[in-house]
């Protein structure tokens, strides 16, 4: 049962039979309530974590009002692994957005997977070069973009897997505050700019792109 | 005479005779003047360079005018694993910023490396996550902090491997705003503040840290 789960799951697409009962063999599963920390920032890191279901959002927080969203995982994407690789404690926290089920796996079962398992380690490796890419880039865009580009940005990020047309999604003001690192009223305002010059519109908590090539512009225009 | 060469190499440690070799048969060895351009931004990526001798900067530019700088590589840091990873163009540009020697290994012997070296393979992915580590804190850093505990992390990074008593290195206003991604004036500005409060001394491009605690505080207490 829990084998034809993890077929389901898009990081075990690649895999064979046989190594995708060695992760079997090795990983556990827990269910996590919508709200439920998995873990936060500083504390120990002793798992890995791939999600089955559900949605897992990492964050940081600084000081008690301040806080930025890394990202919303979804089935297939793991998180955890930093700390397991560098013997750390947590570098942000992860919390469930929806009720979630995850794949659990040991610090000491992770190590061995890496070394046994190649197609493992390549995804390993290439999810994190695509992190890497994905941080310097908003490092660049926080230096040189203004808000309205990096909202165009994030607003693209956070649809890209929605493929209806037009693209909609749930999203409320503070959530995009949070993913961009700031408050609710400069982001009001970009909102209110994008929505004027009809390249979406955005109203009780739903967005809707209505010019996908000007967002897109808007976006790139700021790199 | 390349293999008592790598040795030497931080890089090579750890590693068996048999895998130095390996290693060995495989990487070419190029000499860059500095200010030579290794790889520009944008360019297809087809080799792994690990540091023999001297300095790289990684950067990015946005516009003819703005620069960031990402890290200075020394002797055993590796770079251009991202684009061959990702199979992408370049993310970055990298120049010899001294006088250096690069092991040049291609594409393919890379992904083969990957596969058949384990050692090389957890090297790989311990530095990744640590960039990506040091990544997200300069996210959260730029969001949270002031331009003041910006540059007392950057002056604590950059000098993290001087062991004179008091620190001394040499570097120029210029650089240090590259490395925030920044301009001169607000630079000049902060280093003139920490010099004022006996933090620094800075003269002549030469920067010495007079007091490390106060230093270090600055930066943590920015978190």
């Amino acid at each position: 049962m829990v084998a034809s789960a993890l077929k389901k799951v898009p990081f075990f697409r690649g895999l064979t039979p046989r190594e995708i009962n060695q992760i079997l063999s090795i990983a556990g599963v827990k269910h996590y309530a919508a709200g439920e920390m998995v873990f936060a920032k500083q504390d120990l890191g002793n798992n890995f974590f791939i999600v089955k279901t559900g949605r897992i959002k990492i964050f940081t927080t600084v000081g008690a009002e301040k806080r930025k969203t890394f990202a919303y995982l979804k089935k297939g994407d793991f998180f955890g692994e930093m700390s397991l690789l560098g013997g750390r404690v947590r570098s942000a926290s992860a919390q469930a957005a929806d009720d979630s089920e995850l794949f659990v796996i040991s610090k000491k079962n992770f190590k061995r997977l890496i070394l046994e398992n190649a197609d493992f380690t390549l995804k390993l490796l290439h999810t994190l070069a695509d992190r890497l890419n994905k941080c310097n880039k908003e490092v660049e865009s926080m230096l040189f973009h203004n808000i309205l580009g990096r909202l165009a940005e994030a607003i693209l990020e956070l649809s890209k897997d929605k493929h209806t047309k037009p693209v909609k999604m749930a999203i409320d003001q503070n959530e995009l505050a949070q993913y961009l690192g700031t408050t609710r009223v400069p982001v009001c305002r970009a909102i209110n700019t994008l929505k004027r010059s009809g390249v979406i519109d955005y109203r009780r908590g739903e967005l809707i792109i209505l010019n996908q090539a000007r967002l897109r512009s808007i976006a790139g225009n700021a790199q």
